[in-house]
């Protein structure tokens, strides 16, 4: 596990794939956000795409587990506090692969336990960037 | 359903309240954020608050969820287009009551089709605050 002392700022961690199902993006919209263009292809058809959208919550869910896969999860990391600008810039679709990435821009030492570590992130679909944020995470100091 | 002509600045909306459980935070802690804090109790027991704490990606979910059933469901939406500022201002534990509500802050009529809505958002606990955002989304305008 790395200290906030071990974090460099500029470095920089690729992310996995990760593939949108539609059966997923039913479900997890029926639970968490349930407005037509989520809920199944019949009721979407009747939406501005005029097809099954995922929700944005989703999106930034995907976000994180691939964040936590390829750099949080080798932190020692005391707890999340803010996510900002959290853009979504297009529609995800069933069938859409995402990826992305983090990159560190800050490390503020300023508790005597842990540090701010500011991340920008993003995903990007074969079509194009479609999430953009900026995630501030409490990392631990060594003791 | 509501055009965005119809949606009033400073109208507020109570959300209903949502049992957070154990096991709820550990299935979605497992799929979309696997860190020690919130995959079971006793992996949990190491970390800095000694117990499951919800991922604030299921926090925000809650939101999701008590919003549209109190609010975006009877609006017509185009998309959600950015999340800011999200606050995670303390941890969810298994057994907490979250509930809150949203305010309409702002409707800029910016384009053709459809006006950009600003609601500020929060949800509490029994010990206080635990959540806030702010979140714009677009709303069809009327045809």
């Amino acid at each position: 596990m790395m200290y906030a002392e071990e974090i460099e700022i500029g470095s920089r961690f690729d992310f996995e794939s990760y593939a949108m199902t539609a059966e997923e993006i039913t479900t997890f919209g029926a639970k968490w956000d349930p407005l037509p263009l989520h809920l199944s292809e019949d009721i979407a058809d009747g939406t501005a795409f005029g097809r099954l959208v995922a929700s944005g919550v989703h999106t930034l869910a995907v976000f994180q587990r691939l964040a936590v896969l390829a750099a949080f999860a080798q932190w020692d990391i005391f707890a999340g506090r803010r996510l900002d600008d959290v853009k979504l810039l297009a529609p995800v679709f069933p069938g859409d692969s995402l990826t992305g990435g983090l990159e560190v821009q800050g490390i503020e030492f300023n508790h005597p336990g842990r540090a701010l570590v500011t991340c920008f992130g993003w995903l990007d679909t074969s079509r194009g960037r479609t999430l953009e944020l900026v995630a501030e995470s409490y990392v631990n100091r060594r003791p």
